[in-house]
């Protein structure tokens, strides 16, 4: 599909102007930033998520829908009209899905397969889903993980992500809903809060920034693509306009990193020595995650641009803003 | 687990002597099946199902159990104290799957994950699980299928088998609940209703036997792996005594056969010319499908051992007996 006729030609990428995006998820950490950049994109975004009022910053610039990912008639009001839909919504951190696999699907798995109705139903050209590089793929595949790679997730979390791959694909195939599932890095940057189950960087960030010794479960040895924020709305945007007929495609850095030296990188930039407490480890980690997105790169000409010390530093400057504001 | 020192041994296979071993789903076709081989193992039978008393020829042998299997509390009573769970309960045939995938997963990944926790709590020591070697396999994957091909299910039906194999690996991973999921082929013989979605053999050679034209779907090129309900029985058994690693195996005859072919068999068996009307094929049907379980003969010692003709002929011969006593 071309953008619209009568939108005006930008320096932006003009593919998603005048198009209408819904991102479900848009008051999170990635869902925000996807927003901006539709926006300046000049698609015209719609956000949508479980809180009753837009996400300050957002107000102005995209319309919010508040409501319930499993109220069907919620769902079906917010994918009415829509061109594009971006799938950001999930329900936990991979580890605490792990505590109840059943609520996990039942927050993941049903309500998504209500979206697909929905979206069928609406006539919606295509979903892009956040699925997720860190836990589909099994613990001792080699890495980095190509997308062939074997996919045996070691929590309940990559389990629900995997099997919305593959009902993406039945839809697809059933109804010719078109898709593309993003198996994405573990994302940082800017807008991400410390303390969260999935914020590493933030927090490891936040508490050297603090003067306070970081906190790691296990020894640290543990591995991680870290992708910042912009090069993870670079790939939704690039996922929404592709043209090609590959379906799955990773998204991350290529670059692994140990917890250990986040938290050494972290120090030093906050200009202190490490100092570092170990607590016991969590059953759920896989050892090493870094994804290979060499199949991104070649179907769609995304790669991450974003070096890890500049992306770090950006990070430790909204950190320092967000505290001050706050 | 050795068997209970208690139990004489006999000329059977002793390792099921004496165990505890529930069969969920066990009025259904393979269900009833391995309730009378376990019986016969001298396993301490229970039969759970929804239907409110045992079906007829099972309720001198095996305890009945009637309840909802998303009825956690029945679950619960069902799984007290059992050693060894069979779970043979699926919602739908795969192509009816397609029509409402939620409801599909409601009714089988849902209350999978509650038997799973009610597994855990009651000390389960194995779940052997019926999972589906015709629907989880991705449609252009080389044929016969290893263990290892591509999982790209069609079928709603094959998406929710392939997650609740995962979730059983998570729950070993977690909490060391032991499995084994058998991706049987299409199974048939005595006992399998004729007319129903997935007893293709039943219906053929009934139809067949009365001298009706056969009705296929498509154009017969169709290819399955049809494996006789004894030695699916037998892989069960098989499975529920395996020692070693492996956790995934096929179970199938290893032949593939054109529906058209089988509709020919049935004729020449019933004694007339094949006569076959054809219908507009279903879009969920998998061109071939056909199982290599070279693993599980390597890991179980299991092969199956029922001759196609005979097979046939002995699946004739009950279906006119039950018309007989019908």
């Amino acid at each position: 599909m071309p953008s619209s006729a009568d939108t005006a030609a930008t320096e932006l990428p003009t593919t998603l102007a005048g198009r209408r995006c819904l991102v479900l998820g848009g008051a999170g950490f990635l869902g925000r930033a996807l927003c901006r950049a539709l926006v300046a994109a000049e698609a015209e975004v719609t956000a949508f998520g479980r809180q009753s009022a837009a996400p300050a910053g957002l107000a102005d610039a995209a319309r919010w829908l508040g409501g319930a990912f499993d109220d069907p008639d919620a769902v079906a009001r917010a994918v009415a009209g829509q061109e594009i839909v971006f799938h950001l919504i999930g329900p936990r951190a991979p580890a605490e899905s792990n505590r109840d696999p059943a609520e996990d699907a039942r927050q993941s798995i049903l309500p998504t397969l209500g979206l697909l109705e929905a979206a069928r139903a609406a006539g919606v050209g295509r979903i892009v889903f956040a699925s997720s590089g860190g836990t589909v793929y099994a613990p001792d595949a080699a890495m980095p993980a190509t997308e062939t790679a074997p996919t045996e997730p070691i929590t309940a979390y990559g389990i629900a992500k995997l099997a919305i791959e593959k009902y993406l694909a039945l839809y697809h195939r059933l109804h010719g809903l078109d898709f593309v599932a993003l198996r994405i890095a573990n994302a940082y940057g800017p807008g991400q809060l410390p303390g969260t189950a999935q914020g590493v960087v933030a927090t490891l960030l936040d508490r050297a920034l603090r003067g306070l010794p970081a906190e790691i479960w296990g020894d640290g040895s543990v591995v991680r693509d870290f992708v910042h924020v912009d090069d993870v709305t670079r790939a939704f945007v690039a996922a929404a306009g592709y043209r090609g007929p590959v379906t799955v495609m990773n998204a991350g850095s290529g670059a692994g990193r140990s917890i250990r030296s986040v938290a050494e990188d972290a120090a030093r930039l906050a200009g202190g020595a490490p100092q570092i407490r170990y607590r016991a480890g969590r059953p759920a980690d896989m050892p090493v995650s870094v994804l290979d997105s060499a199949l991104m790169r070649r179907e769609t000409g995304w790669t991450p641009q974003v070096d890890w010390d500049e992306g770090l530093a950006d990070t430790a400057r909204w950190l320092k803003s967000a505290r001050g504001a706050g």
